[in-house]
């Protein structure tokens, strides 16, 4: 983590209160934990345990609590508590601890799990252990998100159902009671929409991969291992099986079923269940093979017409 | 709206520095007001005119500003101003008064709406009552929003037409003066973009209902009680009569007109005008009947020209 | 720059502790500097050498720090330091200071361009001059944005590649090493999706203009002066060479190239590398002339049969 711009130690000093012990013009460009530190970096050291390490560690400088003698080309930065010192600085060189007060307080999230700037965390959101949630992705109410479970920015996980009775006086909304259940693994890209189940949860399962912007509707359950490409579009109450494979903009009509292993090409478009291990192409959607000697076929017309006349 | 944990009387009391008279133990899991308060809940009282029905509540524990004996069961929290009092543990329950500068001092906004964290409102944009705006939405200068509208997460109302001149220095932009104007009753879903009016109003009519991930371009009208699945994308000066549906993924070229209680099936590419009351497919888009039929013929080409060829 | 409603000078100079002098009835409608202050407008001038510009400036009431007689229709307020209530008028009336804490340190950002509230600036990232960057946008670590470079809300750039490996224990992630970097005079609709290099760049080449919801996946390059409409994706590793437009729900395979110059239509889907110049059609794509004809000639098929038949 560096600092905007090198800084010489005896500034770094007078900026932390610290006294300077050594080379006091010496530059310091970042800073970094011990078993990390490079040169022109400064680390901590609030252990005598630990003070062999540092001192021989490539640091150029080393935040500490006890008086030493500075070795050649290091410099000696002293404070009462030095990790208090380290962490506020990382803190401040993050600068990621803005709008802290999105995440509800009866969210629950995970150790080393890391939530950045403009994430919103509903109520009883849960999220496990060593996920990343990158900056302003929304998670609404009652999500839970499993372990190791990336999120990019401006992703939407748990807003409502697209579900609506016509009556005469216009649509009447119908209540999402249900939720969203991420499960271990799972990667989603930019911008994508998961919506909750109305009654029941939409389920992404372990170790799916999902791309940018793709939207995946209320109540549809995916399987394990899937990969989504950009722009695919799946309706509500769908069952996707494990290791289906859907390319760039396919689109999947509700209540339908992709069996385990499917493949669906760039562009599809899907109206009815499909058998899994085999792969598809077309909107509406064929057997790949099928489609492209339609396709061929299609081409031949104007010379097979043309024959057929004479 | 619960605590992130139960905790006693007692801990609570000494949270809010008020006198706890009662069963001290007692566990408390959350705050309600007096019409909706269960039991286990905090409410509050601040007017002798409520004290028999408060007591009389289900609430576990009452902040009051009077010295009253606590029924069986119930706990008193005394404090100067209960209303007060309650109001502030409300808002840090609900962790959404962050970001609050987010919304331009010349924005107005109705009773009983609630903007949720990371929502922005630009300059002199007006919301009406009684709308629910989910967290990082995004407002621009001007858009003017009716009664009872609900956006959800990471959408974006009022970015600049997508609207340029040629010119040999490359694409001269054309400023977009107009703004958006969505009516009463309408419910647009997660991470849609509207874009403002070239010189005119984008509407959106009342009633209109928006799936996730909706485009819609600049001096577009939209009916009242129209419903637009996920993916739709429509360009600018479009006009969308009444009752119209468009299913998943349906694209629309600008300068159209679709007419009253058309229907257009999935993935379907329009770049001529429909009439209403008419279902539709296909890419470009036919009437779905005939388009069904030319389906199926083409499915049945390579037996036809088979035969003709003998 | 408006304020929410006109007010009396007498009113704002009680507001800004200034000493009112001239007519103290006089509305101002909002503020401005001196280059472009309009009638009912507030400017200021600090300095005895601009007095004079100020005085005869359109402005109707003048931030000054010496005494002068107001002139005819004029009204000055006198406060000590005329340059700091100016600024801190404007930045109330912005409301866009919000969320600062949401840039990182060591992001450099170019004179005269704006940051609105919910920006991300990640680690090191690097933004020109006159830039306007929309609310919530998100800009990830290490990405580099040229001059007169517009991005609208909800966009991320430099999210992950979508680039994994399958293995016997699921898919691993390869990381994403490399950067995005966005030329000068480039605009990028709302809610974009553009990913960073895997060990590369990815390029948005100088003056193209994106529309809404358009996704460009990792390492691919865009040339200069292209045009590309709402909700087209494409994949990584991609070269679209200068001129090139795609309108509205292209999806392009990965690993590509289109020449310079081509246009494809809507919804037309890309498998394979297409020549500069032309116009196409199609999923998958042809030359639109061809396609034009093919469907043409699909039309006539019932009528051509029965006719064969016979």
């Amino acid at each position: 983590m560096n600092f905007p711009e090198a800084i010489t130690a005896a500034d770094l000093a007078a900026q932390l209160n610290a006294k300077c012990i050594g080379n006091s013009e010496i530059k310091i460009v970042g800073i970094n934990e011990i078993h990390r530190v490079e040169d022109g970096e400064l680390t901590f050291c609030d252990s005598s345990k630990y003070i062999k390490k540092a001192l021989a560690s490539k640091a150029t400088a080393i935040l500490v609590n006890e008086l030493f003698e500075a070795p050649q080309g290091k410099v000696l930065l002293l404070v009462d508590k030095p990790f208090d010192v380290f962490t506020a600085l990382s803190k401040e060189l993050r600068g990621d601890i803005g709008c802290a007060e999105m995440v509800s307080p009866s969210a629950k999230v995970g150790e080393g799990t890391v939530l950045m700037p403009g994430v919103f965390l509903g109520k009883n959101v849960t999220i496990g252990q060593d996920c990343f949630i990158h900056p302003n992705v929304t998670i609404y109410d009652g999500c839970c998100i499993g372990n190791n479970v990336i999120i990019h920015s401006g992703t939407v996980i748990g807003a409502d159902a697209f579900y609506y009775q016509r009556s005469p006086q216009g649509f009447k909304k119908l209540n999402s009671s249900g939720t969203v259940r991420i499960e271990d693994d799972v990667e989603i890209g930019a911008s994508c929409t998961i919506d909750r189940g109305v009654t029941s949860e939409t389920v992404i399962g372990k170790g799916t991969k999902i791309d940018n912007m793709v939207q995946i509707g209320h109540d549809t359950v995916i399987g394990q291992n899937c990969l989504f490409a950009s722009q695919v579009g799946i309706a509500g109450v769908v069952t996707v099986e494990d290791d289906v494979i859907l390319w760039g903009q396919v689109g999947v009509q509700k209540d339908l079923t992709i069996g385990k292993g499917a493949v669906v090409l760039g562009q599809s478009g899907l109206a009815k269940s499909l058998k899994g291990g085999i792969t598809y192409f077309g909107s509406p959607v064929r057997e790949a093979r099928e489609k492209m000697k339609e396709l061929a076929l299609i081409k031949q017309l104007p010379a097979i017409i043309e024959e057929l006349k004479r």
